[in-house]
């Protein structure tokens, strides 16, 4: 039996979200796990200068860090303080040494999807000056359609490729999620195209469980539920992306279960799975 | 103050599910709802012969059946039940007198969607005799993306275009529901190219709750949600449409309430919001 190859598995702090940051550290390095996505919840209690310095301790590499975004509000001045967190943010990912931030692009309830998606658009035009300084990549992540309300304005793989054109700079990139784009019918091309333009800058993986009890926190264990991620991992290498499988699996249920078991579990889900 | 008109206004059986079919029919009179789409499972008690009768003498006019469809499936035997189940619906719109057949489409939890949505054209093509030879329209219902897994592979208005055109037959058209295709950055568009391929069969109306707490059965009612209804409905308008605004929600909340009252909300969200 082959060794299993975990040199490209990351796992996102909000997998394992009842871990403070350093009992995730070592729980991720005794699971064999190389890369780290840090949730910026995760950075709360201990500030981000000491995460910093674990995260550097600990020989994991972070791959990037969860999540900018949210720029649209009816309110000029709130959308002022999104800037100013994005700001932060990208400030953040630079302590650490996460090369990305991703963006959560955010939506109004009630406020016209158009008027979002040029307020997302503006957002990001206004700090991409500083993510440039920092060399801080952005990855646009498309929500899924059941979170256009109040979570993104942007939706499709498709918008978010058009998004980045029009943003026409190379710091701008797409994150694919299987759970947010699976059932797109315009998904093996669109990762394609998006891989020919170079931006494609992250994979995010889990799995869509039938039935979903719960629209935000019911996300599946890669293999438990209908989504075919070997080949959705075949798209994304054959466009040219050789990046981090990320684990991202918001779960009540698998939270309220002992992390190390649940991570156990996970590690070999993707094995099995991916 | 102008007198409101329900000219227009339709009602799904489904949305005051505990109604028999004869209260559902005395209810709607009373409230002054002038159209009524009937759901299989209202038929069952008494019967399709007892049910037309009472529908003819009710003078409300039947709009259209739901549903046909759930055409995927793994073994060729049941793909086989499916198609003549979905002729049985044929012949029962025939006999109820509604010209209209709501196809909601199917899928098979992994298997890919790919697979189910070519089992969903071959389904389509295979009744299409029947509907031609009984006059019954076959109306496709893209729905939400969250519906991919196990309820339909047909998820946008643009997929479901794509499937009319390839079906190339004038009885085969499309049902925009708000619910599903709200959140559609192509929504205007396809509604604009539908219209004018002669595609707009039926329009379904209620509202997307912020939060939504169930996926299946939490719908909004008009008004208390974030979709733009009088700009969808001024879409369709544009587009041509001069058919029936349908009223279908799904609530378990609003199925618990006094039916005569909650139709009561209905008939005047009906008038505020659309």
């Amino acid at each position: 039996m082959p060794i299993p190859d975990t040199s490209r598995l990351c796992v996102h702090t909000a997998t394992t979200r009842p871990w403070p940051l350093a009992r995730a550290i070592s729980g991720y390095r005794t699971a064999g796990v190389q890369g780290i996505t840090v949730w910026r919840d995760a950075l709360m209690p201990q500030g981000v200068a000491e995460s910093a310095r674990r995260l550097r301790d600990s020989g994991l590499q972070v791959v990037s860090l969860c999540r900018g975004g949210f720029f649209p509000a009816r309110d000029p001045g709130e959308r002022q303080l999104a800037l100013d967190d994005n700001r932060r943010a990208l400030d953040e990912a630079a302590e650490l040494g996460a090369p990305l931030v991703v963006l959560v692009c955010g939506a109004v309830p009630g406020q016209p999807l158009s008027a979002s998606r040029r307020q997302i658009a503006d957002g990001i035009q206004a700090i991409l000056p500083h993510a440039r300084a920092l060399g801080i990549r952005l990855g646009i992540e498309p929500l899924h359609p059941m979170y256009a309300a109040d979570r993104s304005a942007v939706n499709t793989l498709g918008q978010a490729r058009a998004l980045c054109d029009a943003l026409g700079s190379p710091q701008v990139g797409v994150v694919v999620d299987v759970y947010h784009c699976w059932w797109d019918p315009a998904l093996e091309t669109e990762i394609a195209l998006l891989g020919a333009a170079g931006r494609l800058f992250a994979f995010h993986l889990c799995d869509w469980r039938v039935e979903t009890r719960h629209l935000l926190t019911d996300r599946g264990l890669m293999g438990e539920g209908c989504i075919d991620l070997p080949r959705i991992r075949a798209c994304m290498e054959s466009a040219g992306f050789s990046g981090w499988n990320e684990v991202e699996i918001f779960s009540s249920e698998r939270w309220a279960l002992d992390q190390e078991v649940w991570l156990g579990q996970v590690v070999r889900a993707y094995h099995a799975h991916c």
